[in-house]
């Protein structure tokens, strides 16, 4: 059903969106095949032709919302895609798609390399950029340091959050929820470090350090994100329900705790939003590779999660159509639902439009203290 | 998409519901701060800005339903509609909501203080309640009266079952399911009763007591309650995973288990419903708090549980509102899944109306042993 | 909302499906008690009235969709039903629903006993049946023979394998997913199947000869079929969650694995789904048992896993009715679902009749090796 013209639809077309989590675009360097597995999020190999990854959700998303932002037209055949994109400059390619998306401020996460940094971000959107703090990045280049590690992990985090507006912690790929989550003493800190520099390795996988880690960027106070649920198979997922962060959540005082991606968890990330003031929880991620099952996902957690502890992002990483395609997605998926509530004289049209306008930049910019546009 | 006349919505406006598990309404002493916390289920501390429950679904579903039966326009904002209910006095409030929710029974769980009792109900309502025993606070009886506490509990139990027509356990809150819930020796009962005497404690959380209660409540053969998914963040809500239940369920006989509310398991009860004889199933207190959402919450529940093994409940607490919010969601939501089912020709009309009497009534009146009104 | 003619409903009307997970149907014997148990899944013991299988959606599917193929009005009562299908011969009653079904080829597992063998499935339907090797059946064929446990498995897996498609575990009844799944060294294997055939039982529930028989699956490279999720109470249901294979599948090689059933982990299954390129997925038996909510259940899978990965299966036992049945309801389904996605304009007519032969012959016949009709 096709959404009227003076509907909702046509409210949320223009809002300009906080991205609260996002990555870099690609600078270059773009071939088929890699862009193929930037479609697939789970699989760490390459793909093979039974995952065909233009014959699915996101594929299809690609080819229906991306294809007319490049001049084509809508569900235009792969191919034809793919030679049209192939035929652009990566950064005339990002121009054209971060411009699309009507985001005025991203918010980035710049833990993975290899991709634009925020500035080149700000400057081929024309929009806002600012950084969230990888707390297991800047583990390894407070152990890096020698000497103390646990001065040297708060001095980096002091320099760096002059200019961050929050943290973001990757446990559920390290270990996942359903360990100790507590406040490691200094002390274990310290003979844990020391056992990590000792062993030569620069991936943290060492409890006590992610442990001391977290309650780092709590103590902080700025917000705090953490990768829930749908990632790639690296994470145990079922590790990664939001649930098994109770106990951490019932100790972590105001510091805004922000439950990223969610997915399939989103309903349990609703009830932690709701059984705590400093929970918020997005969908990000999820909604891209959900593609025209987007509206029911946004549908679900618009349950018990209250609104304005919801936000959106896109959670893209590499192709810029993702940094797009997350706001086409959510605006189109956020309409179709609030446009049944209001068929089902649930909702009125005003109390949609601010909601919609809470989710989409209202709550992102309170919780992360941006100014407007 | 809007219900048309003489549709299956119609029946189920006129449907005289038994509401299988309720608590009482307030008696007074009603401000707004305690009313906004009423809407918040999860939070155990005094809500914070942004939790604003009237931004939430149930908030929006209180503005639209609740508002005209206090003869206001559906949709009045938060503001006015505190306005309106704070200048009634609460029996008002109470009277109103309870008379239009068209319950003709009420079954009472009293283990929670500070509220209308179930004679105060009926009395309100002009319809029957009923009282169901919480197994919990009747342990707390027990263990004061000293001597055997065996004993003791039997005597209690023997006494209040003559009037009342179940149990209640709150096992999820006490530990959860995922511990042993097998029936304890009588000695080591005697022994844990003496260990709680003897630490001055007055609230329940020993296992082998909890176990001890709750296989009296199966021994009693009187329909046995279980707190089952949603509620408060004291509860681990991954630990009240019905499937948790299964030995328990396969030791349980021929007694009624009623697994009350549910989310976000209500596919997982709906699975027990069908695969034990004896295993009920309802979504109380989430339909409340799912507000528009709420269909979808019900056509979950109706996959795989028999529709002889569905009931209706609110879960109501507190503010007369969710006694009635209850029923008019409930109402809704069901009347919107089957009119669907209906449109696909997947089921006739006919069948729509038996089973909704069946939910809304029918098997709440046979399983607890009711004669209609 | 009727699906309109020209619609994708009328292509998927034709399309001939593998049903690549399917039992045999009965040859006799059948009464009405029989039947009714046969309605329901979950529980093991003999359904009681409350259970009412008539009165559940699979009971309203059958008399909504396998009515009108023996002749009489769809949403005819049960009664009716009964008396117009008992006064049929069982192989009649077969006929008319195999053929029905519009299956060319049945991928048979044979590990229950007492229904028709796979070339009656064939000359019943007129379609071409395949086997399925289950790997616990083998396993008891393998310690009967005495002598070398691992040598008499070998022998007995070549020798069916000539002819076999595939082979199949249900070592979610046998324990479930949450232990170890490691391939056991041989001489483990010897001790374990001597202690099996000492002790004289005959229903293999050793873990470590499980373990084995489900790495003789994957060493042999044909199509392992895993049952997950929906059964019987007999299994534990929360120990088929699918993520709990993620070791198992990470050290699955290049095996096609195909998740059975997967309610209610379907979105769990998908996500593998995606993150294997090895990993395929269906959600047969759960749609006969959700009936009018079958569309909600394969709209769910159609969230992450990729369209190659997807496949169709009754999983039908017993009644003729059920593959049938599987059949009607994923048609049906399936274009439900897929006109929603052509009428929110997401994927195109094209798109959707591409898919829709993926999921109904296209993946089967590729992952199984079967040649088209």
């Amino acid at each position: 059903m096709a959404l009227s013209p003076g509907s909702i639809a046509d409210h949320i077309a223009d809002i300009p969106l906080v991205d609260h989590h996002v990555h870099g675009c690609w600078t270059g360097g773009t071939d088929r095949t890699r862009f193929e597995n930037a479609l697939n999020e789970g699989n760490t190999d390459l793909v093979e032709s039974d995952d065909a990854p233009f014959d699915s959700q996101i594929g299809f998303a690609v080819r229906r919302w991306c294809a007319p932002v490049l001049g084509l037209p809508a569900h235009v055949t792969a191919d034809d895609y793919w030679r049209c994109r192939a035929a652009l400059a990566e950064d005339e390619v990002a121009r054209r798609f971060l411009g699309a998306a009507g985001v005025s401020d991203w918010i980035v996460d710049t833990g993975l390399p290899g991709v634009a940094d925020p500035p080149t971000l700000a400057v081929w959107s024309g929009s806002a950029a600012h950084e969230v703090i990888r707390l297991e990045s800047l583990a390894e280049d407070a152990v890096a340091r020698g000497g103390s590690y646990v001065a040297a992990f708060d001095e980096i985090l002091d320099d760096r959050s002059v200019t961050a507006v929050g943290t973001k912690s990757i446990l559920a790929y390290r270990g996942g929820f359903d360990g100790d989550v507590t406040d490691p003493h200094p002390s274990e800190v310290e003979e844990a470090a020391r056992r990590w520099r000792d062993a030569g390795r620069s991936r943290l996988t060492d409890r006590t350090l992610l442990r001391f880690g977290l309650h780092r960027g709590l103590r902080l106070g700025k917000p705090l994100q953490l990768h829930v649920g749908l990632g790639d198979r690296d994470a145990d997922l079922h590790r990664t329900n939001p649930l098994l962060l109770l106990d951490f959540l019932r100790n972590s005082g105001a510091t805004p705790v922000m439950l990223l991606h969610c997915y399939p968890y989103e309903r349990e990330a609703g009830y932690l939003a709701q059984a705590f003031s400093n929970v918020y929880v997005d969908v990000g991620l999820a909604v891209n590779h959900l593609g025209a099952r987007a509206p029911e996902l946004i549908a679900r957690v618009l349950e018990l999660a209250p609104f304005r502890k919801i936000l959106y992002s896109s959670d893209a990483f590499g192709p810029a159509e993702l940094h797009y395609l997350g706001a086409a997605l959510w605006r189109h998926g956020l309409a179709t639902t609030l446009q049944r509530f209001i068929d089902a004289d649930a909702w009125t049209l005003d109390d949609a439009v601010r909601v919609a306008e809470l989710i989409g930049f209202g709550n992102g910019r309170r919780v992360y203290g941006l100014t407007g546009p």
